[in-house]
C-alpha cells in the first residue's frame, strides 16, 4: 500500500516528528514544534476554508483546501501517536455493521 | 487499490447519490438531498469535534471524529463531482516539488 | 445598560447556570449540564453555520446565526465564569491603543 | 447607547469601510477589501481559538478569543449591510416569546 500517496504522505510528516526546530525546519517540523493546540488549530482552519470553496462556484477550488485539511489531518494523527491505518479500521468496523456514517447519523 | 476502505467507502457514497430521498433512505442519501451547503455545514462540524477531540486527554477519541470528518469530506467531494483521486493527485502534485504543506506555509 | 438585550439575556443565562438537570430543563440549562467541552462545540458550529450563511446571497440569513453565535458566546462566559463585561473591558483596551484588531492584525 | 464599546466599536468599523485599499490601510479596511468571503473565514478562525481556548485550562485565555471574534461578526455584518442593531432585535423576538435559544434547541 506503499503506493498510495496518503501513506506515503503519513510517512513523510512522521520523519519530520522530533526533526529539531531550525531555522530551516520544515513546515511540518514547526507544526510539530507548536504543539497539539496549534495543529488542531490549523485543522479547524483548513476545514473552514474547504466549507467557504465547497460554498463557491468553482468545485475545483474545493481540491487544494481537501488537500490542506488530510494533511493536517495527518500531522494531527501523527502528533497523537495515531496513524490513518486506526482511522481506517474504524471506518472498517463500521462499514462491517452496515453503519457508513453511525456516530454522524444522530444528528443531521 | 479497491482493498482500501477509503475507495470502498468512496463508491458506497457515490452508490447512494441520486437515490431517492424515501423515508428508509440512508444517512448518505440525505444528505445528498440536503445539498452542498447542509454537507458542508457537516463537515465543519466535525471539524470542530476533531478539533475537540484533540485538545482532550485521551487520544483514542480522536479516531472516531477523524473517521466522520473523512465521511463527511468523500461526500462533500462526491457532491461537488469530486473524487479522492483529485486529492490525492493535488497531494501528489505538491509532492513531486517538495511542497508537503506548500500554500498552509504561508499562515503558520 | 441593563436596556441592552445583550445584558439581559446574560443575566437571563446566569440564572439557569446550576439549575438543576430536569427533564423540562431548558435548552440553557442542558447546556450547562453537559460541560465546557459541548458548549464549545455548540459554539463552533454556530460559526460554521454563519459563516455559511455570510457565503449565501440573503444577508438576512445572517442575522439569525449571529444570533445563536452570540447566545453561546454568552453561555460559553458564564459557564468560564467569565462575562461580557471581560469582554468589553477588552476591546475598551484596545480601542485606546487604537489597535481594534491587534492580534488579529498579524495573520490576514 | 454610545458609551456602549460594542457599538462605538461597531461606528468606527463602519467609517473603515470604502476606505481606500492603501499601503497604510488598516486591518478593518484591509478586511473590507478582501471581501465576504473572507471575512468570514476570518470568523471561522476565530471561532476556532475561542473553541481552542475554551478546552484550556485558564479562562482569562477566552476573553482576547471572544474579543476577537465580536470584531470579525461586527465587520461581516458590516459588510453584509447589518449591525448588531438587528441582532439585538432578534435576540429581543425571541426574549419576547421565552425561546432564548430557539434555533439551535433543536440539535444539542
Amino acid at each position: 500500500m506503499t503506493d498510495d500517496i496518503l501513506d506515503r504522505l503519513q510517512a513523510t510528516i512522521a520523519s519530520r516528528r522530533g526533526a529539531p526546530e531550525a531555522k530551516g525546519a520544515s513546515y511540518t517540523a514547526q507544526l510539530f514544534a507548536r504543539g497539539r493546540s496549534r495543529i488542531a488549530q490549523k485543522l479547524g482552519e483548513e476545514a473552514i476554508e474547504t466549507v467557504i470553496a465547497a460554498c463557491g462556484d468553482d468545485p475545483a477550488k474545493i481540491v487544494p483546501e481537501a488537500a490542506d485539511l488530510l494533511y493536517h489531518l495527518l500531522v494531527l494523527l501523527a502528533d497523537a501517536g495515531l496513524t490513518l491505518e486506526d482511522v481506517r479500521a474504524e471506518l472498517e468496523r463500521r462499514e462491517g455493521t452496515g453503519g457508513l456514517a453511525e456516530k454522524a447519523a444522530r444528528t443531521l
